[in-house]
């Protein structure tokens, strides 16, 4: 075949800019230069050193942890590093630790929950970190059901006290960060009960532990849970348990925002709509999401780097070996994931707009968007991260046995990643709540009432339920327009044939839960063409630099058509494409691959694509990751 | 639906005799008594506690590992343990140790490769212990590619020495576990040289460390590579680097039962056939499948267990909530994982007669079926490892949060098993063996040479590429011909596809290069079918116990409708089955997971299922491995 030729016209189209390549990943050259500037700070401060971690006792390694968070508290207001920096920089520090929850739940919980009064008495202290606060939630017996928490917090109106108790054993606290060992309060999730009464889940500030010598207060129960996934990941967390035995709170520290207890006992719910927590949840998983490419950034960095490195079998006549790059096999589990973390770059930079939008929205009572949004937030934390858990895994299968030495840094980065598919909702909890809001909108099709945001597709039944593809070469598969109704229609009929079965049962709730498994495909079906979708649009913006958007456009592609590969039988069974039109997606595929591959003998796209990740992960690199 | 009645009578048709189906999971009644002997043994005695190993240092964790080894070691004297209950023992200790490669490589390389001079030179002393040997083969830049080694062994004919030399970096022996601080030998792999001549790899018995004071000799750089993934699991191992800075050896420590160099420096080839070697290398592959159906099942013993206690969401008027094994989501990804476990029990087990058959034919010098043996074997090893590692993580996801702790048991048991899919063949490298081998099949058919073995259905070619399948209904789905037909006719017509892809290059090798993802799928499919092929020809035996073969007709038929709906798109686009017979399938599955389930309220066959594999486990599980 004519590769050669095909290769050296490839190679010179394919030449980039990469200093615009790397802005494009960054978000903004400000992003961009921030991150690059952090990164250097914590590689270069020795202090931060993140070597030797993996060989640390339990003790040894928290203890390091202590050193860093403080360490890090220290430069950042020697430095007056701002907000954005500051949180780049304990990025970079890569170790997670109490503060996280500190900084991250335990103030943002009070100044989100807590009434004015209660931001004057406690945020000061917090601040200055003169108390240490966690996020007390989870509980041994639940962690995705809120509603069914145990802990209670009881009034007394003879004391104006609330007591806080754990009833039962499934009641103890479990899991919350910065609890086992550093945290002096808690901000406590509890039934709220008041005369006989069960108001549903409150939060408490509970102080735990003394402010002299630091050993729990009388009827508090509290300790460590025990080591976690990985030797160094979240062993530097005190992730804590906590049981209560009567412990008496004054009135004012139930956190009164929302709903108020007055000193008779009376229970008020202000008319603070609900739906404004949506906002938060929308911006933590945005986040989720924007991390989730970072993550798998550094993983595809690291097996890319090796794959461009190593050599093995294929040696003619004495001279060097194959570099594993070179073997399609490779190719076609690297570059996926290489246009995924760019895939998830894009989304995740949409949902940033997205949280504007909604933000503005509900500012204005408007909260037509919201379900939409949520179904969408949900389905893409849930989808990006359990694709990037897989894929941190595949790397390290790609970098062979070098891939299981810590020093790979691949199997801490996967052990501190993977439980960020059950936080912030449980992955599979999650997909099956998009599923419910697809067959809500498909029931509402023809009602009147138009799908919206990424179900507007949905809106245009007739035309997903007949179009056929029209791919007649492989080259077809190139053109966008084919690409998207191809996912359209897909996750349409998938969405529809659900419904149909549904239809049987005579109680929808049991055919739901009967029908999970294949709700859960087209839940994720959806999700897909949300990423596929996104990623296009971006395509449409303008993107300076020389060769930049070509280099977005093969990765594009590559994203698409290896999931119309990897989802064949979904695209076949409901008729979307026929058979001789997935074997020419994968005939395609496998120019792309060619087409990445072959811009240089020495593979630049592979090198150049981790160079501008590597300009966001320097920080851990640079102590860490390096291998052969 | 008429669930409920069915389930009534479902519950009555599963009762089955526990104790029978202990014994099908064994093997036979002797081995699950010796099991159940040898876990109480690890069980009950202190030192083999396990309860702190995650939380040690790199430090303490390898003193904790001499402490077990010597005692197990001392156990199994003073017990007078037959090598099986020796065997078992240690698999119960569930450590890795510089034993494993002592008794497992060194003494074996030693017994295969050595002449009946150095067995009775060499062999008392490692019996005994009173010197230490690890395999040192791996090198930090050639793994996979055994002919690639670049470690020399320079015939002096002067003093009658080999010149053992680490000539590059790439050349450090790299990996070999027991060297990094223990042996003080080593079988070493390296390049015969004799006058100019280059003579391919060759062992050699290299002294490594003084048996003295335990310090390295002249020339010999040694260390620990540091530390891999997880807290504990490999951890407790030295793996370790090793260089050679010219050290001389006398010439009988070349291990010369295949080949000789004589006093002349006469390089000579003995007549002993080199296959011989296959026989050891089926041996070995027929562990690592029969331990990855050990690993699945402690996996999804925990995952049961823990499906079965917890309870989350759906608690309807104040009651306790769903047993998180009552979700659909949860069976349709927990049960494919018990029906896998079985599936390649058994399959191992049919390769234990597979090295018998083969030893014998070696014995005869029959050669005929060996390439299919060899084929057979790497595909199983490849396929059932890879799987293995995925549902280990799969089970872990299916706990919840509380996977993520090591209390747990996955974390590590995760951490400790996935390099199997590395060591003794990587499993990229050898499913493209295994497609390899198909390809040259293909090509041969017609020829008059008969396919054998585990190919012999390729010999009915035309049916296979005519046949229809026949399902009408979704019952029709449990009739093993049609599974075993639609299996066979699948994987024939992709490896048909893939030869007449290949026929389109003109240069063979490129083709195999350029279209090796599809072939890794042919071979995929090929590996599956023997699988279900096997545990159908299982279930053509007398299985006593009543109601035993029925429990494991379901889960063969669990086993292989939950692939063929995995891999719809190869079954569809292959015209196997059509979408709707695909739709019937995947209909019969959801209705054995609640056979499975639905047996009594309480998930009996769930439990019972991993009561049987919990008898092979219990070692590691009473001290470790209980959560909630």
């Amino acid at each position: 075949m004519e590769a050669l030729d095909y290769h050296a016209e490839e190679r010179r189209k394919a030449e980039f800019d990469l200093e615009e390549m790397k802005i494009v990943w960054a978000g903004s050259r400000q992003n961009y230069e921030i991150s690059d500037r952090m990164a250097r700070l914590v590689a270069s401060d020795p202090v931060f050193r993140k070597d030797n971690r993996t060989m640390l006792s339990r003790k040894d390694l928290f203890k390091d942890t202590l050193r860093k968070a403080a360490h890090a508290w220290k430069r950042i207001i020697e430095l007056r590093l701002s907000e954005e920096e500051a949180h780049m920089l304990r990025s970079y520090v890569d170790q997670p630790a109490f503060t996280d929850l500190h900084w991250g739940m335990f103030i943002p919980a009070i100044k989100g929950q807590g009434t004015e009064e209660q931001h004057e008495k406690w945020l000061p202290m917090a601040y200055k970190m003169q108390i240490i606060g966690c996020y007390a939630q989870t509980e041994l017996g639940h962690g995705s059901n809120v509603q069914g928490l145990e802990t209670t917090a009881t009034f007394d109106p003879q004391t104006d006290e609330f007591v806080i108790h754990s009833p039962t054993l499934t009641s103890s606290k479990w899991w919350p960060g910065g609890l086992g060992k550093v945290s002096t309060h808690a901000v406590v999730y509890a039934r709220l009960i008041t005369g006989a009464q069960d108001h549903g889940v409150h939060g408490f500030i509970v102080q735990l532990r003394s402010l002299d010598d630091h050993s729990p207060l009388p009827g508090i129960t509290v300790g460590d849970i025990g080591m976690k996934f990985g030797s160094g990941a979240y062993n530097s967390m005190d992730n804590g348990l906590l049981r209560f035995d009567h412990v008496r709170i004054p009135r004012n520290q139930m956190l009164m925002r929302v709903s108020q207890v007055t000193r008779e006992g009376k229970f008020v719910q202000s008319d603070v709509p609900r739906q404004l927590v949506y906002g938060t949840m929308v911006y933590v998983r945005q986040t989720i999401v924007s991390d989730a490419s970072c993550a798998l950034a550094r993983a595809v960095c690291i097996a890319t780097r090796y794959s461009a490195v190593r050599r093995q079998f294929g040696s003619q006549n004495g001279g060097p070996e194959t570099q594993v790059i070179d073997y399609k096999t490779q190719q076609s589990r690297l570059f996926p994931l290489l246009a995924s973390a760019y895939a998830f770059r894009f989304v995740g930079e949409w949902l940033k707009w997205l949280y504007t939008d909604v933000t503005q929205r509900l500012q204005a009572s408007d909260f037509s968007t919201l379900p939409e949004a949520h179904a969408c937030t949900a389905g893409l934390k849930s989808m990006t991260t359990s694709v990037t858990a897989d894929a941190i895994e595949e790397c390290r299968k790609l970098c062979g046995g070098h891939g299981y030495l810590s020093n790979s840094g691949l199997p801490e980065l996967f052990a501190v990643y993977i439980p960020t598919c059950t936080y912030e909702g449980d992955n599979v909890v999650l997909l099956l709540q998009v599923a419910r809001f697809l067959m809500k909108t498909v029931s509402q099709l023809g009602s009147g009432k138009k799908p919206v945001g990424t179900t507007a597709y949905m809106g245009r039944a007739e035309h997903l339920m007949q179009c056929r593809c029209e791919v007649e070469r492989a080259e077809d598969w190139l053109k966008p327009s084919v690409i998207l109704e191809a996912f359209e229609a897909r996750a349409f009929r998938m969405s529809i044939a659900c419904a149909k079965n549904l239809s049987k049962f005579s109680n929808p709730e049991d055919g739901f839960s009967e029908l999970s498994p294949d709700l859960l495909e087209a839940a994720i079906a959806h999700c897909q063409l949300i990423v596929v979708s996104k990623y296009i649009e971006k395509l449409q913006q303008d993107i300076p630099g020389k060769g930049v958007k070509r280099q977005l456009e093969i990765l594009c592609n590559v994203y698409a058509l290896h999931l119309l590969h990897k989802h064949l039988g979904d695209f076949v069974t409901t008729s979307c494409i026929t058979p001789k039109q997935g074997a020419l997606a994968n005939e395609q595929l496998r120019l792309l691959y060619s087409q990445m591959h072959s811009i240089t003998p020495t593979t630049t796209l592979a090198r150049s694509s981790v160079a501008i990740m590597e300009t966001s992960i320097k920080g851990s690199m640079r102590k860490h990751g390096r291998i052969l």
